[in-house]
């Protein structure tokens, strides 16, 4: 469920009269997304993306989001590109909500991913860092090492109403990670949740990467850790060395991590799968029954945890 | 939300091999529809419609919704017409569920009715009452008259938990509509559900009519009665009859009713209503708290019930 507001046909019209985009031909609401309302627009000059921006959103933030999508796709990287109004503004206001409208990318997100994918995406998400240089606003990562804690605080009173013994699992498991947490590590602008919804692929290849409102500048390295964490493991909770083998090399025939960095892999992958299970057990112990959206169960990034808790070096992860 | 069932690219490539549409550029979960999963396709042939029908709809009267939208759009009318594979099927499988390709239809669903909407509405449900002529097959309407009682009956329990005294207000007009119920009014193939997100709009025309799972052969002006229901009611539960008024002069200026069928809009649109009233506490009792749709409030229709129970005459509803 991705359509929270909805935007009668007069409001869209008077919207799109501020841009050089022509007329409406079809709008529809796209069931993708959790955090905002999309909806797939097509002008008569052509196909687009239009996200209203919900509460959940700082609108405070968005222009740095839209500076980096527009710097990204500047640099050859495919990504949504807002596009800018007859006055210069992206981002806008519609039916009561921060708005922009972003081109459309082809594609098709894998719904199962397989080893073929891994190689491209890790070639992709290369190429972004890459991209991501030159664009000089900085943003902190509100969900990097030093927001992990206090998030597990607001978690552990019901924590272990999603699984006996979780709240003492987390709380001990947590102040080794961010201990050991480098900080001098090569870094820039990072997606920092490249996950499979938000990658399209056709014909083998990455089309496009989509949903920049996670990013953050941060470590690169911790990036490729997420990507390790979102696309590596099978549904029964074990790592494939062979997924991971062919995202590092995709990634290292673009951007070549340092041997400090391959070091670091096992520190970086415990930090991204805390930091995924951690949000994913908030949003569970704080949607009510009823809600709309679809809870993501905490434990599958609670079982990737101990995985990493016992990695010993990059090698275990086909480094 | 309107994505209940995963389809893998690997699923959707076999897929589309049996036909000749090219291959994949785009595929995106539709938001809208609930009955239903639905994705926005794209190929290198064009914009097409996937549906992958779910538990709620009898795959046994799969073929007739598809022989008649491919009746009717060979009839002319704008309706999405089921794309045959190389093997002439157009019902097949994918991701365990029956599944069909359509073409894509143009233009927005009106989010919030106008008085400019009603007449271009009435003009295309008159001309869908004659597109449909020709199409031999027959299918009953399983929500007509003789269904309302059985699914009052399932509903009674926990109606008063809606809204006290409901159970007796519905039970007390139920038989006074199916006693005055017309049963020599033209008829033929009827939409049922014509509601604003099932009707397209473009530059102030219809541009096309989709979902006709709810078709079935039964009374034109029950069709008539279900639209000034969905269509000329304000938020506040008021009848608008200047939408009224559009509608039928709209419909009568193609298909004119008969003074038989305008003298029975009364009853009918206190069948049309009863019939939403019942379908929507059906679905508000039976529906768990935590379910991933949007319940709808059956005292929207029950107050509409009200007005029509009053009607004294084809002259309220502005004919």
């Amino acid at each position: 469920m991705a359509v929270y507001t909805e935007v009668t046909d007069e409001a869209l019209e008077a919207f799109l009269h501020e841009y050089d985009l022509g007329s409406v031909v079809a709008f529809r609401g796209i069931a993708e997304g959790v955090e905002n309302s999309n909806y797939s627009l097509r002008t008569t000059e052509g196909d687009f993306i239009l996200t209203l921006y919900e509460k959940r959103v700082d609108v405070t933030e968005l222009p740095w989001f839209l500076g980096l999508m527009e710097h990204l796709a500047g640099a050859g990287l495919t990504c949504p590109q807002p596009v800018r109004a007859r006055d210069g503004e992206a981002l806008r206001t519609l039916a009561g909500r921060a708005a922009a409208i972003t081109t459309f990318l082809p594609g098709i997100w894998p719904r199962r991913v397989r080893v073929e994918h891994c190689a491209p995406l890790g070639d992709a998400m290369a190429k972004l860092h890459r991209a991501g240089q030159g664009y000089a606003p900085v943003r902190v990562n509100a969900l990097g090492p030093h927001g992990w804690a206090p998030l597990l605080e607001r978690c552990l009173p019901r924590a272990d109403e999603v699984n006996p013994g979780l709240a003492a699992e987390l709380s001990s498991a947590l102040p080794g990670i961010v201990a050991a947490w480098p900080h001098d590590l090569p870094r820039g602008h990072i997606h920092a949740d490249l996950f499979p919804d938000n990658v399209f692929f056709l014909e083998g290849a990455v089309s496009g990467i989509i949903d920049f409102y996670f990013a953050a500048t941060d470590l690169f390295a911790y990036d490729v850790a997420i990507a390790l964490n979102a696309w590596c493991f099978e549904a029964d909770g074990s790592f494939n060395l062979t997924k991971g083998r062919a995202l590092l090399s995709g990634y290292n025939a673009v951007h070549r991590m340092s041997d400090a960095e391959a070091q670091a892999l096992p520190v970086l992958c415990q930090g991204a799968a805390i930091r995924f299970a951690l949000t994913r057990l908030y949003d569970w112990v704080n949607t009510p029954a009823g809600a709309l959206v679809t809870r993501k169960d905490p434990m599958d990034y609670v079982r990737r945890l101990r995985f990493h808790l016992h990695a010993t070096g990059a090698a275990d992860y086909g480094f």
